[in-house]
């Protein structure tokens, strides 16, 4: 596998591009248009938020036909709570590109991010439809990435590639973050398409999707909400020739492996560019009876308010790790709990073993270490600070 | 029933007082006490976090003992996470105010609040009680108050009266409150002290206490955030000569409303003041499953940053109210959603009814009314907004 790189290529049939069709107010690009030159096997979860925007109801339905063509992806507006009239104009969306692509409707997804409850300006989508079409290149991903960007600051491109049967496959990924960020098992609040030129069955693809969101995105919380528009997303349209990956199959482990380090590379870069953060904290947990105990122990710090706020003031104040840990109320003990910050043991069995430790946290990237003495479950966690910024960018969100 | 005052009274036969005692850094009142001139009936709510700091785990032990005389509480340091020689300390405090005050240790409760992880300065606590004997008085419950208060701007007293059998009896509470506040079904992150000079069963005070509880502190969020060292007294000296109150009886039904009403108005005071609150907002849900699954609904809009954020803003982005109902995941639809913001209907059966409304959310009290349209469920839930102020406190605090 070659390694990871933030280069502007897509995969080999695909052509991307992002334009400023007038729905944010800011005039920045606000429309992303992403096509396949031939059919593409799809993957896509959704968020388990029961209020799903329109633009993911539609693209549910599209997903169960045989190939996807292309997303159309808008920021500035979620088109969601906005009742008939939102699903009418997400469909309308998907027939507007279909027609000017010459495919179906149902092989358009649509997805939206933005202000929630607000009718989506959809004829400034179709005013946008010709300039999107017009510019499509091999060479567009960095620009349709600035277009689904909300309050991101700046866009996010991974791309990998690796030998599968003497042919060389490519993944290219691109999402946005930033706020109302947190997973609950099914997603977090993002957009990640992902786009290959592997030839892959169907259900390789999902698996290697659903395989993929659980490690990077469904591990990653900056405010603990959970958005109604969530979604990730791969294609892939086997024009790298490679003999097909099967499930299951040796090819199907390293297509998975390509996939998670793509979706990880990901969902990294959206902690370090969450609404307001000044910190990349990694929240490790061993020793709990088994990793779903884990995860929900690293998830309580993770979004605990008092704990971000001490990564933000560089205060190594533990006591917070370990009361958002025992919060759960699930019988451990004190004498179980070890902490470790940056590699400095702050509790041990129970034991303080720090005092003020000025400067310990001054550090970009934080990692905190916390072992129950339980059993075996294990879980990482990533998170970014709560900083005065955060609180700026959602007072003045509206 | 006479109404509810914050007048400096406490009830017949119960002195107190506060003083510094060098354990704040800033020089400030640190040390409470309260005393009861003969036995009291006590009935307790300690916090279900894990990690129940020392003080709690001595005062648990003292409270199946057959009578309680006092009460001291230090703030400043947690006296948590700090091994055995923590458990000794807080043993020994009890000690120490027992042998000043001639009655046993066991009839001695200890509370302490602050930070976590660091000694117990005991030799300043026992150099301090001297001065507190000295200065107990009738009139010493705000002192007290001011004693036990950390990022708390105002110390938090509530008094009220009624008759039973011809006898005038009162309860006087105070609290404190401001951070690492969420309740978790057993209890928020805070102190309150109550006193009653009512004659009544321990168990009547036990359900009254129990019952005050989940609509007062159990339903406050400050920060979704849940301490070490959270605990709710009552004591009462049947020092009124009021027939003693038996549970079950239309007494203890008075009794109960009384002391509900002194926690509601307490738990509102804390809420009020929370840490950087600048505004009082009241979650109203209705129409849920049942009242389990409103109250779930209604802390999870009162815990979500986004929308407490948007408080803050006087942002009437009723979406962020939407997405945090539906983030649970339970199979609503928006169509039965409805949410009013002071009064002013946003969504109408999952239609969105305003646009921007500039001014609505200026006042500095916030109702939202929320109605899930799926049964008779209902909660009502108590938060602040988050504001620059409370990252402010929470990443110098250390």
């Amino acid at each position: 596998m070659t390694l990871l790189s933030s280069k502007n290529i897509l995969p080999a049939g695909f052509r991307a591009t992002g334009v400023a069709s007038g729905i944010k107010q800011s005039g920045g690009k606000d429309l992303a248009l992403f096509v396949s030159d031939s059919p593409c096997v799809a993957a896509a979860m959704l968020t388990s938020n029961d209020f799903k925007a329109a633009p993911l109801l539609v693209s549910a339905a599209h997903l169960g036909s045989a190939s996807i063509r292309a997303i159309i992806a808008n920021s500035g507006n979620a088109n969601c709570m906005t009742g008939r009239n939102g699903l009418q104009a997400a469909q309308l969306t998907t027939e507007l590109v279909a027609k000017a692509l010459g495919v179906k409707a149902q092989e358009v997804l649509v997805a939206s991010t933005g202000i929630i409850g607000k009718p989506l300006p959809v004829e400034k989508i179709q005013a946008g439809i010709p300039g999107l079409i017009a510019q499509l290149s091999p060479q567009g991903l960095n620009d349709a990435s600035r277009a689904i960007m909300t309050t991101d600051t700046c866009p996010k491109v991974v791309v990998v590639s690796a030998k599968v049967g003497g042919k060389t496959i490519t993944i290219s990924g691109t999402a946005k973050g930033a706020g109302m960020i947190a997973p609950r098992m099914k997603m977090g609040t993002m957009f990640a398409f992902c786009f290959t030129d592997a030839a892959i069955e169907k259900s390789a693809l999902r698996q290697a999707l659903v395989e993929a969101v659980e490690p990077s995105f469904n591990s990653i919380t900056i405010d603990g909400c959970m958005s109604t528009n969530d979604m990730a997303v791969v294609l892939a349209n086997a024009r790298a020739s490679n003999p097909v990956i099967k499930k299951g199959s040796s090819q199907a482990k390293l297509f998975g492996n390509m996939l998670k380090d793509v979706c990880l590379a990901l969902a990294k870069m959206m902690v370090k560019d969450g609404e307001g953060a000044t910190k990349f904290v990694e929240v490790r947990v061993c020793g709990a009876k088994n990793d779903e105990a884990a995860r929900a122990y690293a998830f309580s710090v993770a979004n605990s308010n008092l704990f971000k706020c001490a990564m933000f003031g560089c205060d190594a104040n533990w006591g917070r790790i370990a009361s958002a840990v025992g919060s759960a109320g699930s019988g451990l003990k004190a004498r179980d709990l070890s902490i470790r910050l940056n590699g400095v043991t702050a509790l041990k069995s129970g034991q303080p073993m720090i005092g003020k430790k000025k400067g310990l946290l001054k550090a970009k990237e934080i990692l905190v270490e916390i072992s129950i003495g339980r059993g075996q479950g294990r879980s990482v966690v990533y998170t970014s600070d709560l900083s005065y910024d955060y609180v700026k960018i959602n007072a003045d969100y509206n």
